[in-house]
């Protein structure tokens, strides 16, 4: 039992005991978009980002209907009492016979949301060993700036990098690097913090814009170019971010080391950045 | 209430009161498969080859422990006493707590079988009058050729293309047709029938192997070649196959006539050849 209260569709009902319609158009066709926001000392970090970038999914995926839900994010962190963790947050389009095309349906939007503490630190061990990479071929579909649960090619890439003991896996579309399977990229070459632009080949992390942010404030300039898969190969510091690893160094890239092979000093500047916005957010 | 009778690992469950754990991988992230078979006159059309190609996704998929099905697929149609419909068929990996990467866990695949009677024969008027049809970018992932629920491209393009009048889109990746959302496509230029070759970017579809084989019979010589988004505006004839809607002719392609606008010869062919091997299935 994990203890869970989650909220769908208004409704509390612990996380174990919830079961969904399979008419639910996310059972079928993945027709759902969702957030992960990770919670430090109760509250929900980079909530108005996460918040937009939901707005610009639902708004791409054409799901109406959909109320403001800061309020619920915050009321479910309070209820599951939630110091660090996350929450997840999904919105399928709805619940209607099978059928591929949605055209003239009046659907009503199914909205999950729930709270999940950790019990440690989820990227204290990576975040200061670092971790392998591996390059794989970006599979994925051609809408990747939606948050979309059409999240196959990511699981399947993901899991072929972990058993090959990699952690994550780096896409490489093209010949150029778009993000990782649950992750954007960062690179350091010369001095020059790099990392792929924004474009439908890749999510809007909402670390990402926040580490670029931060880093700019530093004096530290972010350079959004492409990157292509052989510069990648000679780096001398590579990082990914995400709402959970929050900000990891890549030390091994494809089985050789990354640089010197250590830890970097700019993944370990944006964890530091990451912390101190963190340790800002007040108990309340 | 659809009184349609649902095969949940193996419980029998009415489909309107059917629910699922939202632990299921294919609520998270469309990590599942699944078939579409048609059933004429009690009997499940083209079995084996559908049975073939779901253990093709399976194994794709890297998802174990599924038993032979076909036996459960006859007894669902028969306990629902359908003479003519289709059964639908999803396997998902299993339930977990949500996390992308499946290495290590060993979970036990979660198999929905329903079989959904038909009031009217769906195809029989679209069969008659043709449809229209527009072209579109193949935003899809590299691996069509798995039948997985990962259809939300599909699902938009094809909402996009109604949307428009049109009843289908022909997917154009890299200047080449590869399917429609929800079928296959093949083109009749200067008496010569081709269809895109197989490849990652194409479903097996079984109608289309079927037609394939019958035409071949009729000494009819089908071309599986790949077919330009230009070379698709010159055709004399366009249909596209798919279970449901059998073979349906193509008679307008953004929004111009395709050939002399008519329902073409060879998608009456393909009818015809399906209706007989159909009228062949006995009632027992």
């Amino acid at each position: 039992m994990s203890g869970i209260i989650a909220c769908y569709n208004q409704n509390l009902i612990p996380l174990d005991e919830l079961k969904v319609s399979i008419t639910d158009r996310a059972f079928f066709f993945g027709d759902a978009v969702y957030e992960v926001l990770r919670v430090y000392r109760g509250k929900p970090f980079l909530l108005e980002n996460h918040h937009s970038r939901l707005s610009n999914s639902l708004r791409a995926m054409d799901i109406n209907g959909v109320t403001d839900l800061r309020e619920d994010i915050v009321t479910n962190i309070a209820l599951n009492q939630v110091d660090e963790g996350m929450v997840y947050l999904q919105i399928s389009r709805g619940e209607a016979p099978r059928n591929h095309s949605f055209h003239n349906l009046s659907l009503k939007p199914n909205i999950l949301i729930y709270t999940k503490p950790f019990i440690e630190h989820p990227s204290a061990t990576e975040g200061a060993l670092g971790i392998a990479a591996i390059t794989h071929e970006d599979l994925r579909w051609g809408r990747c700036d939606i948050k979309s649960t059409n999240l196959l090619a990511n699981c399947l890439i993901q899991t072929y990098a972990q058993q090959r003991g990699s952690a994550e896996a780096i896409l490489i579309r093209q010949g150029l690097v778009t993000e990782g399977t649950s992750s954007n990229i960062f690179m350091v070459k010369n001095g020059q913090v790099c990392t792929p632009p924004l474009s439908p080949n890749i999510l809007p992390g909402t670390r990402r814009e926040f580490v670029i942010r931060q880093f700019l404030q530093q004096g530290q300039q972010v350079f959004e170019r492409p990157i292509s898969k052989d510069e990648l190969y000679t780096a001398d510091e590579i990082f990914i971010t995400s709402s959970i690893k929050e900000a990891v160094a890549v030390i091994k890239l494809d089985y050789q080391p990354v640089g010197n092979g250590q830890v970097s000093s700019q993944a370990k500047l944006a964890r530091t950045l990451i912390e101190d916005a963190a340790s800002r957010l007040s108990r309340d």
